[in-house]
């Protein structure tokens, strides 16, 4: 009977928590949107919503109208979950099925930005986030723009990553058996750019080529 | 000055919920994972996991000794959200800027599944959502696997879903300016599976194949 060998095992429930800032830090920037909890008449409500993370804080942003903005501007707790999907984890047995990921929970409270210049800015990491480089080559924004939308930042200081990583750990008598293990990995890719009505005639600019895997 | 053809406008922010049972299920069917959150001693929580919607229900799974399993098998209310990206929404000024994406959340409370076959049939579906047609081909569940398990269930009852599609809406005097403007198209994508130590030998199984995009 074969063993698994150590360094193929992922770490274990109990081991899968990691509070390291790098590691922490590199989830929030590879994924595009966050959840976020908070509790309003002792219910759990939650949204999704683009974030960028910026030194030691993470940015949102949202409209002076939202509900949800107007609920956690007010620095309530609220709890940021962040969640990449990297394997399916395939075994022989539906028990060990698993799956590879790298999550974040960060327990925080909002804190408002008020100053003009630090709420464009928050937009600017906002925007090269989601389209890297892109600031610089929009119209820019105006005041009335930065106004009208609501900018809160929230510490990134109660936080941890949880990560399962390597292959499906099957129960050892299981090895044996004539069945097909292993990952089938996923991956979220960007598609070629599809222009608008009104931009047929302008060329892709540099920053948007090579988005498409 | 062109003006923005009324069938290419996106519905506004407070036209994008959707009430409808197939909208709702369709996302549910598509997300691999959820996020669950709850309220413990008034405040916040949430925890991404893998979910089926089977019927008019949603089914999760997870460890006897999982802390987060604990609080909500008692049947406190739960908010679940479920978020698919589908484009990055490129308009000619930061402002807007957006996401096309498909949501759902759920107002529920956990049912608890005590019956050893209907535990079994909520981890067949489980199983068979994340690999496609994988349960008869592994190695059959155990009494004390199942055993080892806390299945619950949430109706989907108290539910909506919220979704914008199509380009981006500029204002209309930046219509003419030469910025780019249009969708960068999202895509998860399972990519050829990979097989552990012990499976080198076995072939791939047809339900595995043709997965890798």
């Amino acid at each position: 009977m074969p063993s698994i060998p150590e360094y193929l095992k992922p770490s274990r429930l109990s081991k899968r928590a990691d509070f390291n800032k790098e590691t922490i830090y590199a989830i929030l920037d590879e994924a595009l949107f966050c959840t976020i909890s908070y509790v309003a008449d002792g219910k759990p409500f939650s949204i999704p919503t683009a974030f960028v993370r910026y030194g030691d804080k993470i940015y949102i942003h949202g409209s002076v109208g939202s509900h949800f903005i107007r609920e956690i501007e007010k620095g309530i707790p609220v709890c940021i979950s962040v969640t990449l999907m990297d394997a399916l984890v395939v075994a022989r047995s539906a028990f060990h099925h698993s799956i590879n990921y790298r999550s974040v929970i960060i327990f925080a409270a909002a804190e408002k930005i008020e100053n003009l210049q630090d709420k464009s800015d928050a937009f600017q990491w906002l925007t090269n986030k989601i389209v890297p480089h892109s600031w610089n080559y929009l119209r820019p924004i105006k005041e009335n723009e930065i106004n009208k939308t609501i900018a809160l930042a929230f510490p990134v200081n109660e936080a941890s990553a949880k990560i399962r990583t390597g292959p499906p750990i099957d129960d050892e008598e299981d090895l044996e058996l004539p069945i097909w293990s292993g990952l089938i990995p996923l991956q979220t890719i960007r598609l070629t750019p599809i222009a608008d009505v009104y931009s047929k005639d302008i060329p892709l600019p540099e920053h948007l080529k090579g988005l498409g895997n």
